[in-house]
């Protein structure tokens, strides 16, 4: 058995899902014209694996199974794997022009943390463990895509789940049925999951006695009865590659995913109820997931360093010591997201055999991009100019009357051509300083975890007791009984 | 004798200028359903005067004519001038929903700095200080609008102007004649100049004695013979105003403005050859105009805040600590900048009798502005979570079927509907994220001059061998003959 | 009648109070070889007074008593006022080497807060009003110093003032008598406390029903029986002015002040009980103190502008572009802070009768000035140089084998000597990396309220309905009836 | 054979070197009342490796020699080496409280670094290696310490060496003999040279052709006639340990070390003349130091965090949000020095068959660590409180009477003694806010080179055309001939 082509992935796609885009319903996402491109791009992951270019990277031998597997599917069992993961998907991004396909990364990401937190309720008495053993194996022999459908519409954040006062604010079991069960309400913002194979759906927070009806994780197939997509065309709606290098060809799309009543049988439920466990399942798959995140970021990160830097050029200002102090900080800002995601992964622990990324070191990394992203897109839009958002528009440059006047009036330094400038002029806004930019901002924040949430992470995965016990022997403090005796790393 | 009315201004604009946009030649500005809304933006000025709410802030007796006219042609004769027009153009701003209409604003800038310049260009013996005078009587007479072109497309940054490979790099005079100037060149974003009555050109850098025939400032009539705007739809091309509460409606027009071999008769050519004087003339014209930009940002920073405390609400986090954190830092970032503009204009100077702000102040409230701009927008985006970049949009809104899963899931704390928290999403969206959000990034470091030339202004404006005199004193080291002997402010 | 002379000032701190210093009893604060630094540093207000250069800044005559009084005493009835006081205050310390007396000034922002909050009281029928204002004649009329303790030691800082397991933890009344109350409790770092004649104490908190006891503001004099100083020498230890210029010769005292049973009369008493009140006192004290806070800042950051200018010289890098950057925002930092500071009093308003500084402003600039302090202080070190802690000192200069040393070595650029550049280098050290340095550095965060107190202020004391009413007029939203019409400043 | 004991370290120091302090000639360093206390800090390296806790970390087999020796002289060859090296440094540091003793790390930082530009030079025709070698095995054998000096004085910085009007700016040879050089000039803040056996000398910057006598390096042992030390006291001069925990035992000692016509015979001679190598040899020796740099920054990152989280708890401020903000920043700046450290040594290359630390990453990480140090400080002292900088001192603590108020008054929360609340308070102030403190703050800014030089380092180091590439294909601008295919990491 082989991998699947990116035809069969995207024949895989009609299937008759129920996708809203722009208020109407679209009966086909790979036929649609601005749909379709955002499935080409997830299609990458299988035209790579297909280019010998890529092939060592894309596919793997599974261990177990004894044949190729997209890498994806390999379970880390040591620091080498999550390189090679982490590798996986900042070179795919990097293929996709700074876009991360996000359908088999976040989908392995919900699956090892389900095996994890499976384990654990497998020694507290409760069976979930073989079924997802079992839709892992299904999704890997299938080469499937798998969406995450994490982050409930939540309504009053103020509200435990079971206080709310619109019931449907978590998603929830409804019914339980002898066969299965039936689920309602809605996750925000899910990634290309109109592109997705499989839906798997993780609790969002941790949950109390209360909560038992939302603490439930489950998969359905993208055209289950009842689910149905309203996909957002936010950050992408643009049409001129020349006018939006990146967001006219490349499209990720969001959409609010809603399970009318779904029913979900039992093989697929993976937890219903176990409140205790919801919490550990939300954070783990987040460990994972923030890995995945600082993966991904490079390439745009390499993006917005090339263009300031090509920029800095075409405008004459290269050797200007404040360009040479953004351009230095740009290549550090990349350069500390990237070691710092390659000391987490040399960093991880092995939970239930399956090695996380350090937790520290992943959640600072994640703020550390996310904190500095908005000086960075300052950065770039200092060097570039105000030609970035006063320009005239392709419009103009194909109309010979006005081209002729920017190709007068725009060329740049060293005999650089009014339409090179404009281009690369074109992809700084596209990046920084348009529906894009401002998605690629609120996504640096958002995405994977606010702000908060990693300085929260951060605090709760820290012993400050061996830091405050070495600040006691040094400051001449007599130590309590039982206090720790070393500092950590001592 | 009365102001213009909005509807003499509007007709003042169909008189045959040539203004191109999206690559067509546009007939009337006044018709065309896209810049129409940003003629009918820039109206503004004239309909407050109408307006009795605003007549007196809008409208002030002429010292000299004793008779009515517009505020912004009253000549600063001190601090109370200053706060006076710093209040209307704060005060016009905030009717404007944050935009400034930036057409008598500016002008008034370009011809306050033209009367000093003239004032001591004419005690150097030429002669244009009565010329500005009449330019100026016409205008402020005639109630007019004036765009000021300063920014040249410069070519290679690292050439002066006359080093340049592309001679039209910079405008200049091609030709004199027995009745004029002819020039040539383009100026870059000039902000809505396609809606002015009239052109103010300047220099826009210091020059050197080979640069003498750069060394130009003049105005024009829009429509004069061989001048042509390429109007830039950047920032702006949204429709939908539910998707865009701001972008949609409000309109601004930055220009690529050509001057292709213009005419100017003498009476309007107001430095023409005096290299010497072209940096003053900038410089000057920049400190009255960057405290004009000082006076139209806060309504956008209150936009930034209002918006950022709803979704406080709306979200049902304004009382987590984060939060008012960040709340307490946009009322702070808020208040400081209108703070430094009114100490600006407390601590103005009189230049040739005219009341300009102080330097240090005015650069300070600028770059302090333009410095944190990104991080005010990261702490509304943060606040706003990432539904402001992956809700679904108005066409999902109009469609029933959508329409009803929205209205379940968007739901805001404490009972807000859907619509009203898909409202205040969509304004942060179009303030922080969208082509206007990144329009209003670059525009908040580039505008007005960059980060780097505020700081060299300052620097340029401050004498520091006071306070090394001092720390001099301080330190126990022996002054040399001829130093400062205070402290300033001492 | 005439103001006191220094002397006559000095003869008053021989009055037997109790004052401990490193370890020992001090009989006479004027005599001792150390604290006498202090000692002469608070006369200056003293000295100013008879220096015909000043005279005019720290005298005034006193518009109902018709005669010169210290400007102090003003009570404040306008921004003019306002500004004056802030003139004086800045003068004064910048005599004072960048050291405010404190003595005067902390004093007189009690006693104005203490007249607004009893004019308050009164109407509520409490009588303390009259009080207030004869304490504050005989303060006035004998030209006497005052401090201000405010701040308690705290204990539990989760727990409010009954709640303290210690329940000395805030100064309160353990017993009313016919003549007056007896106080128990301590404040903690009252500054300059021992130089003063009187010591006013106010709450520092706001206070529940319970705490009655501890809502408590009077004054006593420095030797009032059971009241006693314990003073720290920390920051201020140094004893070379070669080595520390700033802090050997200039000594702030900051004390731990204990009321062991301290009788205070009726007529001294300005708040016993009224629980509702103090908040209210606390917090008006500190509005006044932090504009004199920010009007005392401006000289230190005139000697870390000046001294890194200098150092930059000295070291030959002053044309350096990462150098220029530096000064430039050492600039911007200092205009700000004294910007705001003018802005605050420009925009005052009357409460009872007495003029008190915009609080959003006067929070604003003194947040800014804390929290930027030490990126300055980064700005100044990075100029100066690893010289500042790595060269010999003074000992060294003084052997004749060494100083022939550091003279061939420590010379700097443009020829200058090495004893200017290693007393330069000095001062960066004292203001920045000594004992002093931290202590300012401290000091600049905590002085008058920490920075979250800063925010909290600004945020109780800013209405953000109207800026929310405005985001949802231009966002679409329906207003609900009531909504203010009007944005601020509108 | 067998490593040295410390006792014959210390034996070794008592070698009639010639070192001034506090202005005096100090006749033996281990035998002074406060330079001993540094030789004992230095002597850890050799009490650590007698320790059985540390020996397998401190000492290892010599793969050449087949013999232990201490693990500072191993010669890393691959990315584990580093690590240990890394580990090594951070774990000796830790059990000096933070300070490292940095008189094997630095020495063999620059061994490594000769011998890469040594085997260079072989192939250039100059015969170093050999001596290089020989000298290496020599400090190995002997188990020796050694210093680097290597920052000259350097006057007037604007100027070349061959420039200066002070000729001994730089150090340089002034005479070839026929057994080897002499030498004169001077080398600033040489850290802890007084405790070193060996000091090797190494130029601090690019030399032209013309500086040919300054591109020089050597080593000379420290008691070599013409050397002399003048030690500065400063940051560490205090002397109570309960005041000053860090500072008053452990003392770091910075010098002034000059020579004065120093003999140095051929072996010794490691550069002399060659320009060209001379910037090579200054920033690989800078690469190894700053890797050292950023290995023994953690433990002082710790202690501030142990600190902040003691005085958190003692204050009773634990729970608050801020503070917990604080906290979480102070985990993630630790863990992102410590984890971009471990990054470098992954990263790292084989130049001449030995391992150097990828310069990005080491870079990266000294420049975060150096630009956020303020920040972190003002963290520190934000949750401190005042306290540390206004507390009475020793000399009260042992006063009975001012010790029973202290102990009444300074009581923290969760009934901690004021003991141990004065204690904690006294470590953030000796580490934060003290001579220890500036020290520390300077140091973060300048050892091994300021932050513009990492800056530089970084862009050196950095080929942005592979970059500029990635924005142009995206861009869509048409590559050159020639241009680099394929993204970095790609």
């Amino acid at each position: 058995m082989t991998l699947r082509t990116a035809e069969a992935y995207l024949r895989g796609l009609r299937d008759g899902r129920v996708v809203y885009f722009r208020g109407e319903r679209v009966p086909d996402v790979t036929a649609h014209p601005f749909l379709r491109l955002g499935a080409e791009h997830t299609a990458l992951d299988f035209h790579l694996a297909e280019d010998a270019a890529y092939r060592d990277l894309v596919v793997v031998e599974d261990p177990d199974a004894r044949r190729p597997i997209s890498r994806y599917f390999l379970i880390p069992r040591n620091a080498g794997d999550l390189l090679a993961r982490h590798r996986l998907i900042e070179t795919v991004t990097r293929a996709g022009q700074s876009f991360v396909p996000l359908v088999k990364e976040i989908g392995t990401d919900a699956l090892f943390a389900l095996m994890i937190v499976g384990a654990h309720l497998e020694r507290a008495g409760a069976s979930y463990l073989e079924r997802v053993r079992r839709f892992y194996a299904h999704c890997r022999d299938g080469d499937l895509t798998m969406a995450g459908a994490q982050t409930d519409v939540k309504g009053d954040r103020t509200l435990r789940p079971h206080q709310q006062p619109n019931p449907d604010a978590y998603v929830h079991v409804v019914e339980e049925r002898g066969d299965g069960v039936v689920v309602r309400g809605a996750k925000a913002h899910t990634t290309n999951a109109v592109f997705a194979d499989e839906i798997i759906v993780l609790p969002t927070r941790a949950m109390g006695p209360e909560d038992r009806a939302f603490a439930v994780a489950f998969a359905v197939p993208a055209n289950a009865r009842g689910l149905r997509f309203i996909a957002s065309p936010r950050g992408f709606s643009a049409r001129s590659v020349f006018d939006n290098p990146l967001s006219a060809p490349r499209k990720t799309v969001e959409s609010l995913t809603i399970f009318d009543d779904v029913f979900v049988p039992w093989e697929r439920v993976f937890l219903n109820g176990e409140w205790q466990a919801a919490g550990a399942l939300a954070k783990i798959f987040v460990e994972f997931h923030r890995f995945t995140a600082i993966s991904y970021k490079p390439p745009l990160l390499e993006l917005l360093l090339g263009a300031a830097a090509l920029m800095a050029e075409y405008n004459g200002i290269a050797a200007a010591g404040h360009v040479r102090d953004k351009l230095a900080q740009l290549v550090m800002y990349l350069e500390t997201v990237r070691g710092l995601t390659k000391a987490a992964a040399q960093g991880c622990r092995l939970r239930e055999g399956i090695a996380v990324p350090d937790v520290a070191l992943t959640n600072a990394a994640k703020y550390y991009f996310a904190w500095h992203y908005h000086e960075m897109v300052r950065a770039v839009q200092d060097i570039a100019g105000g030609l970035v958002v006063t320009a005239p528009m392709e419009e103009d440059w194909q109309n010979p009357e006005t081209r002729r006047d920017m190709e007068r009036f725009f060329t740049g330094s060293g005999g650089v051509s009014a339409e090179d400038r404009l281009r690369a002029a074109n992809l700084v806004r596209d990046l920084t300083a348009s529906d894009l930019g401002g998605y690629l901002e609120v996504l640096a924040i958002h995405a994977e975890g606010s702000l908060e949430t990693q300085k929260l992470t951060v605090l709760m995965d820290t012993d400050l007791e061996p830091y405050k016990a070495y600040a006691k022997r040094v400051a001449g403090i007599a130590a309590e009984a039982g206090t720790p005796a070393r500092v950590p790393h001592g």
